[in-house]
C-alpha cells in the first residue's frame, strides 16, 4: 500500500501540486510555488532543449531542495490527410477571409512534439524529482531512462482502465483528471466523453482501482475543494485555474480579466484549438465553429491554424479566438501572489 | 441567508436524504429511514391517489413526527407524431420479434404522470412536511396549493441557471444533482449533456448562485462522499443508490445482484428506457440500441415499449433489457438496513 503522505514523503510542505499549465506560466509560478511549501511545475512540452534547461534549474535554484515537476506530453504525431485538410480549411476560411489572412500563412506542423531524447538529456542533467506526462506515456526505453535519472513518474488518468494501464506501465503516482478540469483531456485510452466522470466519482473509482498515491485533479480552485478531494482519499491535489490567477503566471490581461468575469462560470469542452478535448472559457470561435467540431484535425494538428487566427484576431484586441483555459470552478479562484494562493488553498487541509 | 442546518431544522437527526426512487422501493424504506434519524422519501410520481395515500400515511406514522419527503414528476406531457413512433418501431422491431411480441402488445400512454389535483387532494390530506419535484415545479396554481398545505418545496437543478430558476419560482431548497447522479436527469431548461457538470462544480456554482439551502445528490454512496460534499457546503446530502442496496428497497434480486457486481462500475446515461435521460448499469439493450437513441420518444413516451421488452426478457430471466438504474459510484456503497446504510454514511459527519 501507499503512503497517503506521498507528497510530504518528497519533501513538499502540503501536498498541493501546481498544474503544469503550457503558453500560461513558466519557471516563475513553479519557482515561487515550489519556494512556498508546495510543488511546483515546469510545462516542459513547448520548450526547446535550451529554454527547458535554463526554466528548470530556475525552479531547482529557488526550490532549495524542495520538489517541483515538469510535464511532457506523450502523444503520438498523427498525419492529416488532404481530404481531412481540405474540410477543415473549409471551416476557417471565412476567419481567414475576416482577418486578411491566406492559407499559407498557417504554419505546418503541429508545435506541440511528443518527450524525445533531446528533452531526455535535459532530464538527465537537471534530475528533476518528478517527472509529469499527459496523454500516456512515453514508450519503455524513454520511460525507463528517466526512471533511471531518479524521478517520480506522474501521468494523468481519466477512467479507471486509464489509471490500471498507468499503474500497469510505469506510473508512481496518478493524477484523477476530473471532467471539471481546465486545459487539455489527458485521455489516452478513453476518449468518448459520454464515458468520463467528474472528480466525485472518478476520484475514489481510481483509489479503489490501483495501490499507486491519487492525485485529484479538476475543479479544486479554493480550500473547500481541496478539502473535499483529500477527504476523498486524494494523497494531494493538484491546482491548475486557481494558479493562473498568481501575478507569477504569464497569462494576458485579457484572459486574466475574462477568468475573473461572470464569462469563467461558462467554461465548455472543445477541440476547435488543438483537436483534443480540452476546456476553456466559450468565445466567438467556440460558438460559431464548436465546441466539438468533427472536421478538426487530429490532435494537435489543429494548433497551426487557431494560434494564426487567434493571433491575427488579438492584434485587433479581438479574443474572440482565444484559447482561455479554464476549469469549472473558475469562479471559486481569486488573484494573489502564489504564496498566498497555496496558503488560501490549504485551509482546507486540516 | 439560509441556515446551514435547514434539514436539522426540519426535525432530521443527520442531514441524509433518502432520494425518492420510483419502482424500486416505497413506504417501507423511507420509513425506515425517517425513523432512524435520516429523511425517507416517497416515490409518488407513479402511484393511484389510494396508493399514494396508504404509503404516506405508513410513512407518517412511522416517522412519528420526523420529516419526509414525497416526489413527483412536474414534466409536459408530449405528444409523439406518427413519424416519430414509425422510427422507434424500427429500433425495437427485432427485439419485439426476438421475445413474441406485437406492436400491439404495447399499451398506449407514456404512464409517467405530471403532478395533478388529485395527488394534491392527498397531498393536502396528508400535509406532508417535504414535498419535492423532479423536472422543475408544476404550474403556480398547483404549487401555491402545496405550499398552502405547509410544505417545504424542494426540486432538483443540474445547471446553476436551473437552480435560480428554482430559487425565483418557489422553491424553498435546491437539490444539486451531480452528472454522477443515478436514474433520472431532473433537467427542465438545460438538456444539453456537454453543459452538464459534476457535483465537485455543480455544488459550489450553485451555492454560490442562490440564497437557499442546496441538498448535494450524485455519487453520493459512502462516509467519504458525504463529507466531501458536506465540506463543499452542501446543506445536506440525497443518497439514492447507497439505498437501493437496503433490505427494505423493493428492487429484484437481479437487480440487487448487479449493485454489488462489477456491472455497476459501468453506468451509463441513456434514453432508452423512458426518453429521459437516465443512468443506469449498462446492458445488452443499451449497448445495441443506445445509450441515447435520437429516435427515441419524448420522456416519458418511451415508457411503454421499453417496459414491454423488459418485462417480455424477465419472464425468460433475461435481464439485458431492464433499467437497472445507479449512480456512478454505486461501487461504494454496501448491503444492509436501511438504518445500518443511514449509520455508515453519517460517519462522514463529524
Amino acid at each position: 500500500m501507499f503512503s497517503n503522505h506521498y507528497l510530504e514523503d518528497l519533501g513538499a510542505v502540503l501536498p498541493i501540486v501546481q498544474a503544469p499549465m503550457a503558453n500560461a506560466q513558466g519557471a516563475k509560478l513553479a519557482a515561487a510555488v515550489s519556494a512556498a511549501g508546495g510543488i511546483g511545475s515546469v510545462p516542459g512540452a513547448m520548450l526547446t532543449p535550451e529554454k527547458l534547461r535554463e526554466e528548470l534549474i530556475q525552479v531547482r535554484n529557488a526550490a532549495g531542495g524542495k520538489p517541483y515537476t515538469v510535464n511532457f506530453f506523450a502523444h503520438a504525431n498523427p498525419l492529416a490527410t488532404a481530404t481531412q485538410k481540405l474540410a477543415w480549411m473549409k471551416v476557417i476560411q471565412p476567419y481567414l477571409t475576416e482577418f486578411d489572412l491566406l492559407e499559407t500563412d498557417i504554419p505546418s506542423g503541429g508545435g506541440r512534439n511528443p518527450f524525445d531524447e533531446h528533452a531526455l538529456q535535459v532530464v538527465e542533467e537537471i534530475r528533476p524529482p518528478v517527472v509529469s506526462f499527459h496523454f500516456g506515456l512515453p514508450k519503455k526505453k524513454l520511460l525507463d531512462a528517466v526512471k533511471a535519472a531518479g524521478a517520480q513518474i506522474w501521468s494523468s488518468a481519466t477512467t479507471v482502465a486509464e489509471a490500471i494501464w498507468l499503474a500497469e506501465n510505469g506510473a508512481d503516482a496518478v493524477i484523477a483528471q476530473g471532467w471539471e478540469a481546465g486545459g487539455h483531456r489527458g485521455w489516452f485510452l478513453n476518449r468518448d466523453p459520454a464515458g468520463q466522470s467528474g472528480l466525485f466519482a472518478l476520484l475514489p473509482n481510481i483509489i479503489n482501482s490501483i495501490s499507486l498515491p491519487v492525485i485529484a485533479a479538476g475543479g479544486i480552485s479554493n480550500a473547500q475543494t481541496v478539502r473535499a478531494a483529500l477527504d476523498l482519499g486524494a494523497a494531494g491535489i493538484q491546482a491548475g485555474t486557481a494558479f493562473l490567477l498568481a501575478e507569477e503566471s504569464s497569462v494576458s490581461d485579457a484572459y486574466r480579466t475574462a477568468l475573473q468575469s461572470e464569462a469563467a462560470g461558462n467554461t465548455v469542452m472543445t477541440n476547435l484549438f488543438s483537436g483534443g478535448y480540452a476546456r476553456g472559457i466559450s468565445n466567438r470561435f467556440i460558438r460559431e465553429a464548436g465546441p466539438v467540431n468533427p472536421d478538426a484535425l487530429p490532435f494537435p494538428l489543429n494548433s497551426a491554424s487557431s494560434a494564426t487566427l487567434r493571433f491575427a484576431a488579438e492584434k485587433r484586441g479581438d479574443y474572440g479566438f482565444s484559447s482561455f483555459w479554464a476549469g469549472q470552478n473558475a469562479r471559486l479562484a481569486r488573484p494573489g501572489s502564489a504564496a498566498e494562493i497555496l496558503q488560501w488553498l490549504a485551509e482546507g487541509i486540516k
